[in-house]
């Protein structure tokens, strides 16, 4: 069965810089996970797993979701912005998104007193990630 | 009373560039609407007035949402990531987000064979931007 996501690649002409932004959404939930950055090896990747894929700023490289940790995404539907230069990934996401411990990266809200952390954590960072935790 | 956006210029460090990228979503359904970019001008300015504000790429200035359309945008809660780079802005919309007439500019979705309209026309958008449709 031909996948939604299978010719990504093929439908999607990058923009000039070779990134194209992505916003990460639970299709459940409705839940923002994370806002990442695809270029061609991440969507050619994603094209041939099924599996977020997206650049990673502070490993500047390609990297899967989950590839540390585990809590990979299933991406289950993919869509496009009037302009053809932003993404809205819909996943199914397994365990938590955010390397600090929490189901999205968007987990501070702002009071009148500054941020603060509005939700629970649903994961140990320090279980699941050993090697990397409280190292940014 | 103190609105949660009011302080957000004062808790809010921009990145170097000026610019920090917002997803805004609806945040009754969740959906999400848009991904855009906001300078000091436009969080001053959303601070102000409590609705959404952004840097109109086109237009190459900060814009009010609606203030052509009338489709203004309520934030009525303010988030930020992990890394503190990027916000997530939960808004109650009044009509449509993109200028083609849809609720959210997301509306094509990935097919086998290629892009497809995936949501309806919530508005006429000739109607409702005489100046601008279809310039772009």
């Amino acid at each position: 069965m031909t996948k939604p996501w299978s010719n990504l690649p093929h439908w999607l002409p990058l923009p000039a810089t070779g990134f194209i932004p992505a916003v990460v959404q639970e299709a459940d939930s409705g839940a923002v996970l994370m806002l990442v950055d695809l270029n061609r090896e991440a969507l050619e990747r994603l094209a041939h797993t099924g599996r977020l894929h997206y650049y990673h700023p502070r490993q500047r490289k390609v990297v899967a979701k989950g590839e540390a940790s585990g809590h990979f995404q299933e991406v289950v539907e993919v869509r496009l912005n009037c302009r053809g230069d932003q993404l809205l990934l819909r996943v199914r996401p397994f365990g938590g998104t955010c390397e600090l411990g929490y189901l999205s990266c968007f987990f501070r809200r702002l009071t009148p007193e500054g941020w603060e952390t509005a939700d629970p954590k649903v994961f140990d960072p320090e279980a699941v990630y050993p090697e990397i935790a409280f190292s940014h």
